[in-house]
């Protein structure tokens, strides 16, 4: 029989919601405990099974338990770490789920006591749909999930987090703060933020149901709008620097499209476009 | 028993493909023959049953055709309305299934001799695959098909056109050839131009395999940049006018996007992204 441990999830929204969830799935030794400012969040999960035990505050949530799990906004994260500094003890471990890393291990490093081991983290499983009702056990399953140790990182700590997802079936992968943040901006929060731009753009240039004509494909381009518009504005303001030049990189690339199309240049087009599909046909991306 | 009537389709790539084995799979009245330059291409649609007859020659394809559709890329339509001028009888009909339809309608009319009946069309059923091999019947049903006659098109003509794309369960939608170009410019021409913008600047930017750690949502949004080439290409040259106005037009937003990023403006960055859903919570495009 393994020892029982608890696991403190802080915001039960789609990932820390599908966090609990997956835990009590696989039947591990984990009790599940959460903390979240929404009451019937909460009691909507204890009567799914989702958590064992619902805390009254952030103070009840956190005692005890062996791994403290951050898993609101970006910005949330931040002031909640703030807060944890008085309530946690020496060897809890801390982890979060922010889409951004770099302003958050450095909050953690600043706000929290050295004898408390921080591990940043990112599961690379969002939807276009957010909060608990969205929640599914299994949604870590086969997907990667970032953490960023830094010097300061107790060996034991990134043990247990790296051990934590492992048993959720995700692929873990151990980036720098720094650098996790540019990818992301990259191949996440700049395509998102050229999403919600072509939104508004036909929005705005097409108040009809014209849109509608684009099928399939425009809605593809355009579902990832449907997600959380706080969760975005903490991701823009927590990865600015990071964010202006992937968008400045790609504006870049736009206007060299701009330029061939303006000037009539089929085969510099067909060129662009080659280029693109033989980056995209990659056997990692296919 | 009704009337036998021989339908020739120019170019056996995905839509004339899917276009012929739709037609032989409903049982209709058409006679289904093409012509394609690619023997093999032919050869493999006889044997498939997706024809009934292969032409030597166009000449040959579209004697006595009641309709004509041609399917190549969108350049191609333009140089094959040429070529037909000389080759039609008085009384068919001719449309096409190009993704731009202003220069397309532009030549019929100057190339086509007036007692053509020519019908401007466009079947709304791409996918990121191209090629008679990815034809499917049924890619039609219940999908929208633009039709865009004009002041010079016979009303039988364009019943005949009509008629045709509801037996495949298509939903006709007429519109004028420079609203279609407008309109497809903003709901795809732009949103694909993105797409391929998107995927070079992040190989350009994360030569390694970072990109995979994306996951599901930057493979969505990249996933059209494994189109053809060429039909980009064509696509682009037919349609530079509405094209260019329409990457203005996004610019201008994600310029928008990019100052509130800057300045570390939340209010406002919550405010464009809820534009953005509001927009696409509008119930024809969930």
């Amino acid at each position: 029989v393994s020892e029982r441990k608890t696991l403190c999830v802080i915001g039960l929204g789609l990932i820390g919601g599908s966090l609990a969830a997956s835990l009590k799935a696989i039947g591990g030794p984990w009790h599940v405990r959460a903390a979240d400012r929404r009451r019937n969040t909460l009691e909507h999960a204890l009567r799914g099974g989702f958590i064992d035990e619902a805390a009254e505050s952030l103070e009840e949530g956190v005692q005890g338990a062996d791994i403290v799990v951050v898993a609101t906004p970006v910005r949330a994260i931040r002031t909640l770490l703030t807060s944890l500094g008085r309530l946690l003890q020496p060897g809890q471990v801390v982890t979060d789920v922010g889409s951004t890393k770099r302003s958050i291990v450095e909050t953690a490093r600043r706000e929290l006591p050295e004898s408390v081991g921080f591990v940043g983290g990112h599961p690379i499983a969002g939807t276009e749909f957010s909060g608990a009702e969205s929640a599914v056990p299994g949604l870590f399953e086969g997907r990667p999930c970032i953490l960023t140790p830094d010097a300061g990182t107790p060996r034991e700590s990134l043990e247990a987090v790296i051990a934590l997802w492992r048993s959720l079936g995700a692929e873990v992968v151990l980036l720098e703060p720094a650098v996790h943040d540019r990818v992301f901006a990259l191949v996440s929060h700049m395509p998102h933020m050229v999403a919600y731009s072509i939104m508004n753009t036909v929005a705005a240039e097409l108040p009809g149901r014209e849109a509608e004509l684009g099928g399939g494909s425009f809605r593809d381009f355009t579902r990832v709008t449907s997600s959380s518009p706080t969760m975005w504005r903490d991701i823009c303001l927590e990865n600015r620097e990071g964010l202006v030049q992937a968008l400045d990189a790609f504006s870049e690339r736009l206007s060299e499209v701009r330029g061939l199309i303006l000037s009539g240049d089929g085969e510099g087009l067909a060129a662009y476009f080659q280029r693109a599909a033989l980056a995209r046909g990659k056997p990692w991306l296919t």
